[in-house]
């Protein structure tokens, strides 16, 4: 497990100017068919619509997660403690924190049975992927990861670098996204968060002296999601995209043929844990599917797939900018009456303060350490953190819609 | 032709910060569905296999070049002499000069009887084309359009201005190739290059203040061209693209069915002037027909299909660093006499002055102005660049052969 | 007055890559003695003691702040309908609006009984400048740019462009400062920024589409605050430099002899007016007479002085990080029965909420226009600047002292 | 003399994010007052009246010096077998090797009897001074720092790194004038560089992988030398500088006294061994004396030093622009007939090959490792520097001349 190449494997990237990979069982990982399938899946789906050049795949988002784990490891305080083991746990784990991600996953999510989380799990474990085979060589190496991922608190330190309010997912696709897009405000100073980081006692604390960093890598964050991963024409590209999706559904649950290749699609929509079909699906059988089915017979597929490949998208009005209430009413009418309406409009609240959350922790979770020693939290030591969460906060909402 | 915009379009863009389009022709064209498939192109095509992130597409190239020739039209002294005609016809030329590029194109280029450069003249005349349909509303423009991609020497200020040792075209692409490979000794300094350069009757001239400027993107170019595009595993990578491509070629003329969804491929191959064939095809198509060969009965598709989707390509012998001579030989003798040896061995000549001439112009082309009036070759000039010119300067061979 | 120059002049920059000057008034300006003095007062005084690549002049933020008002000229929406008269005032008062600074400013301004703002206003006017006699020649615009500068409300539009909220001054300053530091946080997207403003009836308005660039800017800002413009080391710097001038004060006043060459110093003490003394005062000239004071016969001149020397700075404790009180009253106690005690300690407060305010004008100057027409202040629109603004945020405290 | 700091200390850098500092003896050489004298001299002197914001100190670029040697001892494969011994030599001399360095030394040097280099090593010898102080608690220490400076051959691999074709001094001065000056050609691609070295048995060797880096690397040299270092306005700048050194000598050399406070100059001119005197001059020093000689009886001092103020530089003629040669002949015969002619007219070479050779070293110096384990030189290997190296290759004369 520990074996290292005879040579040094190295990837140029624009970010970190090179990726190291020194043991044999991450390059084998990073050649396995699952992992070489994130180079066909793009890192942004829709976002491209909107900033074309965000063409990245989740391959080199992962190859950047990786990177930044050996960046910690090398960097943070405290991390010279931690055991080879969980050492190489973490950097496998960040390199396959992202395997089960589907193409234009959070538009897939919406009518599949579970998240991209619970389906890396599943190919960590599923005996069949290359994946499996190679961690299966050592001990309860699988397992370890996928607890890693699905946060069993087992390696509650390792489980909190690889996904929480800082980790090296975040560090990792906020700079990436920023660099691809060409949205400056995204750039985060990691060297700078990196040594404002401490390890203790299988904790991770932030010195007061690095706060400033934490705080401006929280605007980042902030202000890429405002800015490019909630565009409204990136969010319009992914409705049409759910309509499409849910449509598929409902037919085929009324046991409706479809007129395309869509088998892929159609088994991991019966059983999400049919790996093999899930491991099919990639950007191009989606947008494969898509133009077919500007053929189909079904008026609403016909009308959402000719309209996605034209480039037709979803109209939208931003709440916050005072639309005329009675033209919202209309419109809402007018789509509850329809036939099919439901495929065609709908309403989607952005929260504001979701950036400061995660499904599994809370702000909370980033401790600041005092030269006193003393420990408080983010959101007690800075006051703008604390005017951040405040409930005063609005929420964004958006009203999509279609028309011919 | 001149109408503008109601509201000027601008699209993101990580080098130019904003990609501004003001006339109502330009955003039709962009909208095309010719130009649309760019983006399922790769810029670089195999170069992804050695610099992972350099997946940007042709859709974004394009859009460069275009605002490259925006920055030309504001910054090159002279240009505000020339007609506003040319100046559309310069930004539309721009915008459309890589349309004709297929997948994969320089390896596809080698079974096809035409270049990209055909390809590109010939979606922009033909009449069932987005492309020819938005042009064709005014007089000549489609005419002229193609009379500049062919170099007719109708407009030869613009012609130079968009293919030429100089041009829009280099000038983004190696920036943009630099940016997203991340080998930043691509970078050029595409200010001073601008203004250094002066328009004088229809002709492009450099003035002898700006010349440090021009040997410096010379040398950007021949570290791309080294660094980047010849790059031995991307080569590599091409080489058993086209060893496939020439196999099902060789197969289509003895009449040998191939079991792959690859009409397209086909249809193209007999006849390029089947462009609704031609704009079908892109990147997924091509990797789709090639992961169906890696069942193909044929043992030639089956193995060099298979090593494509596993990566596995041919080896290289740089011929530089002085290899063994009898191994050479013995391997050239070995597949010789090998069946089917000529789809597993190739040697291949890079030219290493290559970066100082193009088909169609020499180096001579870039002129010089002194402070006095009088002009220069950039070669008298430039002792550098006369240097560099020089008949000693060796041609890099490399041999490129299979093993299982 | 709007005489062009024969031939432009363009000055490097690293920030705008180029800084174009097409005025032969700016050129003149540019070469008059008051703002060529400026290349000898370094932009960031002290900051260079924490941060030591913050070498830069304010003579290259002056520069910078003349582009950057170019550059709004150029891109923001509704300035083409302003007069060239106002936009030669604009660029002129943005060129010359520091040239009253004096070396170590912050620290000079305390023993001065004026700011330097009214320099500024006292060297525009006063006969005996180059930068008068230069203005002199046309009408009334040397009493126009006090007026901008002094915010008569005359100009409003430029008082507002040149100094307020989001002013040329700050978005140079900002960048440059981030640059020159190598503080990245501070880097801020002036080409959105300036996307995002729009003219109209003689006043600045930000578009709702861009209040993020705003958002992000308003972070930097504050960032650049607390990371470097605060930062206590440079601040314990300037610290010792106003005790050593509170100290010279105070003796000159007791009329005591000061061995030193600090006549202009002293000159400027007792009459802000003598403009002559003050152009003679510069970075060189202030540490000269420190050096001198090395050997002063005063106790407390020598003692500062020599610390100041060997950068021996004051201590300082950051009540942020709750330290213990028993030993802050103490050493109070200690300073507070110490002769000369006043020379050695201070305390001192860093506003919170100071970077959402200036001295005249108020964060609601920045004013958000819909796409309905209507228009909000920026605080009642965005939610995040609501919170910043909140009476919750507090205030920063320090205690700096002198040990031996 | 290994003793580690108990807390690392940290310099910010925009070149290298940070500068890490870990041995107590390297911190307090960085403190003593030799070193911090840098700070006080530009390390481009004059250039700044071309690039203004080239006001980068030597201090920062022996940091930076510093920094790079750090990063050769970590990146460079070899470097692992080298002893902490002369490792930690390797960190001193390359934060030394500028200590000697004196105000505009370019121009300073002509009138001054030895050159910088040989003033680095007397400050190092010295026993008044606070480096030796420092270096002589241990052993030989000072006599080997020295020893490296001065080429004696004792530690060849450290002679070589700090002074040779490829060395820690050239690569971080061409990264950190590029940044400071906005000159992007400049940039070199340390990482890349540092990872195609190799130190077998005491040598440095470029592996045959990384030479197009090397490639890279000398024609940005190149580019900096032509763009920045012999700009003719700033060659003019010290031009004007070296005549009123020359005159201050000639004088000098007569007995006459000069009107100004220029004991040090005096005192060093005398004796270089002077080393008090030395370190008391700076950039402000000599700016303040040439301040005095305005008003300077002598009428040659006061004329240059009047133009010197005013920035009224010398005029300059480059021969490579073919200027009209009778009026050169005139010029010439102008300058040797007028009485002091020879304090205002200079003609000047600039080597084109120069960038090639150092004084104590030979391009073939550096050695291209094959991967077959053979060596050459790299002008045998690379056919790019070979023909750069062409007798061909002229060198560019120019005139400088001054008029009133």
């Amino acid at each position: 497990m520990y074996t290292k190449l005879e040579r040094k494997k190295v990837f140029r990237d624009p970010l970190y100017g090179y990726i190291d990979v020194e043991y044999k069982i991450i390059s084998d990982l990073i050649d396995s068919r699952e992992v070489q399938r994130l180079r066909r899946i793009r890192q942004l789906a829709g976002v491209s619509m909107v900033f074309q050049t965000a063409e990245h795949s989740r391959f080199t988002h992962s190859l950047g997660a990786y990177q930044m784990a050996n960046l910690v490891i090398r960097e943070v305080m405290g991390m010279e403690e931690v055991s080879e083991y969980e050492k190489l746990l973490f950097l496998i784990s960040a390199l396959l924190h992202d395997v089960g991600h589907g193409p234009y996953s959070h538009a897939f999510e919406k009518v599949l049975d579970c998240t991209h989380e619970d389906m890396t799990v599943k190919i960590i474990l599923n005996k069949d992927t290359d994946v499996n085979k190679i961690l299966s060589k050592y001990d309860n190496l699988a397992l370890d990861v996928a607890s890693v991922i699905a946060h069993d608190n087992k390696y509650p330190l390792i489980e909190s670098l690889v996904s929480s309010q800082l980790d090296v997912d975040r560090m990792d696709y906020l700079s990436r996204d920023a660099y691809f897009t060409g949205a400056i405000y995204g750039q985060i100073d990691y060297h700078r968060i990196l040594r404002s980081m401490k390890v203790i006692d299988n904790k991770v604390y932030v010195k007061s002296s690095g706060v400033n960093a934490i705080e401006a890598y929280l605007m980042s964050r902030y202000h890429m999601y405002f800015q490019v991963y909630y565009h409204p024409v990136a969010r319009a590209y992914e409705s049409i995209l759910e309509s499409i999706f849910l449509r598929i559904k409902d037919l085929h649950q009324q046991n409706v043929r479809i007129d395309a290749s869509i088998q892929s699609f159609l088994k991991v929509m019966e059983d999400s844990n049919d790996i093999e079909a899930y491991i099919d699906l990639d950007d191009s059988n989606v947008n494969g599917f898509i133009k077919q089915l500007t053929w189909s017979s079904d008026e609403v597929l016909n009308k959402l797939a000719t309209s996605f490949e034209k480039r037709h998208l979803f109209n939208f009005i931003e709440l916050l900018n005072e639309p005329d209430e009675k033209e919202i009413n209309d419109l809402k009418n007018k789509y509850q009456n329809m036939e099919f309406g439901k495929y065609y409009y709908k309403e989607v609240t952005v929260s504001g303060v979701a950036y400061m959350k995660s499904k599994k922790s809370d702000i909370n979770d980033i401790k600041v350490l005092l030269p006193n020693g003393n420990i408080k939290s983010l959101d007690q030591y800075s006051s703008i953190v604390k005017a951040l969460r405040s409930s005063s906060y609005k929420e964004i909402g958006r009203i999509f819609y279609f028309e011919d």
